[in-house]
């Protein structure tokens, strides 16, 4: 790879740039106590991303918006540049893209689950006994056909699966299925105009009446759809012999579909049509790839790749790097950090920060940009994500390299960059790599 | 001159506060290698930038947003508090301003050039052998009357014009006729609806599709009028005395209007009415001229004021003095280090910024408030406008004075503004002005 040699040669001259986005999901932290008041990442032993801090140039960002704790989801619509506000209506899009559905602007998606319940039809297991082979039933409810709109099913990890309905006048204003209980029915699904609350009584003008009224219509039909579907699905799952099998071995049956999370697929500008950055990622989270897919990145499975502190860490590099060969931008999404917090595990979280940072002298070897940073604080003492915002540094030609020495959130404060907000980051980047677009005259 | 009697007076009190507002266009820059990766600004000599930032606060700007190339039209009408993205559709506009004429919102305005095409309808040349004297053709263009729009014809600077259709349903959104290459014809103007493919396909509302049809039709009727316009300008330009003689003389005839950067004239709220501001501007560019005419302050023609290295800096800056008496800002534009910075040549640019700050003690000596900026980043490493944020410092009665002890992009970052977003500004000038117009009760 001959990328290296040309590491310093001037921004915005003829030659592509290579850039790696590297986003530790969960990494930001606040002060521990038990760590004497450090987060985990001031704490660390971690000389490679400190030789990114010294070299780059540091700040701090509110990934979606300040006071606002991100989804994996939002943060990363808005770290690739989108507005989460504008783009993000639910889940189920970006859980259906990373699932591998083509989608096209305007389908509703969202998310389902196999599910169990009995004669009385109340729901025993949200989980169908934690299910794992599903696809004869996937099969199985291909042959649904409901008049308004195509219905596509694909079931993907354990119990899991994506439904999404394509056609025209649909609306994913609409209710859950999934009570998140057992003991219940399984919720009707009804219009819900989240929205509608907002609308001002005054004034009320002609086209926003109306426009209220195509939205209700759209939902109705909807609802319609998706109840009927429900309807139909467990009239085929509970005859299913995969069903009367697991019955026999004394296993729940998978004879309902609970779905949840809808949204509509956003038609998003592609990386490369917006910003003349052809992009690839490397993640194993599902969603990270939804969000990537719908961008118009390149998404590859990397075996050994688990989202977990256990992931195949060489493996994601490789990978990586492979990409660089024949993109400009390839987004490392490393997912175990959250899960060490959701663990509220500290040490956990060092040691793989530690780890996370024995891996980056291949990077800084053959990008010309590096930029690292987390997709949103998941504080140890939390458990969750919050608001607090994450540091970033952005390493390569060009960048006004700052004074700030070492990589953690309380540094990164002091930098250069300041505070920015998570959408900005990539138009920055791209800026520095000479494909900034001029606004103007 | 008694202003400066009054300098600390206190804030918000009754008598009337001055405010210099320095642009230094493209003054910013990226670490320079040959600078010993300093910027121009930073390795520059200059007492008095460093006086003001040592008595000022400093911070740093995002001209228009972060990540985005300010272009010199949309930098000044953020830097007027005006939103570049609301009020800005092309370089037209703003041009036409700055040549003189009185445009009224809704007015469709282009730049134009004279050019020459040959028998077979080929551009031979798209600057008419740079022709100078334009007067007398385009005195023979203002008869051209077409039904659906007045039309305005200006002939400004060498083979330079502006054309302004003035009427009822017009658009802006049309395509250019300037090929931007010689041996083919000009191009046919077509309507251009750019932002039609960012209008979604879903869901599409009884509203948003009339609004289409209403746009296409009024951009169809621009281009048919402007397609005309080429043609009779050509037919009157083709058998005209000026050119018969040009043609003896061996020299390329003016024959053809070729027209680009169509925009829609915006209403912008006059600074005065807005602020409470009565402003002026002493600036070269033509542009940025029209931004601040637009915005409804004093343009003044400054003799010696030639937009390059070689201006007269001291007939600039007494010219700003002299506004000052009967203004309550002045926008005092300094184009010469975006010229060095296009030059790729940072001894130029360290020269003239030294030059620059030579000049303040005279502003420094009279002003309330000096607020010292630029417009955008040029670095001299890429040769055109970057994304890369500006430093800005103000100076003046009130403002908490921070740690920052010299300007330069890299130390403004620590000041006590942080990062600001360059609409942003005016208005907080205008506080402490004591101009600050309260939101709320």
């Amino acid at each position: 790879m001959t990328i290296s040699l040309f590491r310093y040669a001037k921004a915005g001259g003829q030659r592509v740039m290579k850039a790696v986005l590297i986003v530790c999901d969960g990494m930001a932290d606040r002060p521990v106590p038990e760590l004497a008041y450090k987060t985990p990442l001031e704490i660390a032993r971690k000389p490679n991303m400190d030789w990114l801090a010294k070299h780059g140039v540091c700040g701090i960002m509110d990934t979606v918006e300040a006071g606002v704790p991100p989804g994996s989801d939002t943060a990363h619509l808005a770290l690739l540049g989108y507005n989460p506000f504008e783009v993000y209506t639910g889940r189920g899009p970006f859980e259906a893209a990373g699932a591998g559905i083509d989608l096209k602007p305007g389908d509703i998606a969202f998310r389902a689950n196999f599910a169990t319940v009995d004669e009385n039809g109340l729901i025993v297991d949200r989980r169908a006994g934690r299910i794992e082979e599903t696809k004869p039933l996937e099969e199985a409810l291909h042959k649904i056909k409901i008049k308004g709109a195509e219905i596509i099913f694909k079931a993907t990890v354990g119990h899991r699966g994506v439904l999404v309905l394509r056609g025209a006048g649909l609306s994913h204003e609409v209710s859950d299925s999934d009570p998140h209980a057992t003991g219940v029915k399984p919720l009707k699904i009804v219009p819900r105009l989240e929205v509608e609350k907002k609308v001002p009584e005054y004034p009320v003008i002609a086209g926003g009446v109306r426009k209220l009224v195509i939205r209700r219509s759209r939902a109705a039909k909807t609802a319609k759809i998706l109840n009927e579907f429900s309807k139909r699905a467990h009239e085929i799952l509970k005859d299913h012999e995969l069903n009367k099998t697991r019955v026999k071995e004394g296993k729940l049956p998978a004879n309902y579909i609970l779905i949840r999370g809808p949204g509509i697929v956003p038609h998003l500008i592609p990386l490369e049509e917006r910003m003349g950055i052809k992009g690839a990622c490397v993640a194993a989270a599902a969603l990270v790839k939804g969000v990537c897919r719908l961008a118009g990145m390149t998404v590859v499975d990397v075996p050994g790749a688990t989202g977990s502190v256990n992931t195949d860490l060489g493996a994601k590099v490789k990978a990586t790097l492979k990409l660089l060969e024949n993109h400009d931008l390839v987004l490392l999404h490393i997912k175990g950090l959250d899960e060490a917090s959701h663990d509220r595990d500290p040490k956990k979280k060092v040691e793989f920060i530690e780890k996370i940072d024995s891996y980056l002298p291949q990077l800084i070897e053959v990008a010309d940009f590096i930029v690292l940073t987390a997709d949103h604080t998941t504080p140890v003492s939390v458990g969750d994500h919050t608001a607090d915002p994450v540091p970033v540094v952005i390493y390569g030609p060009g960048v006004r390299v700052d004074d700030v020495k070492s990589f953690g959130e309380r540094e990164a404060a002091k930098g250069g960059l300041g505070r920015i907000s998570g959408r900005h980051l990539l138009p920055i980047l791209a800026d520095l790599m000479g494909k900034g677009k001029k606004f103007g005259a």
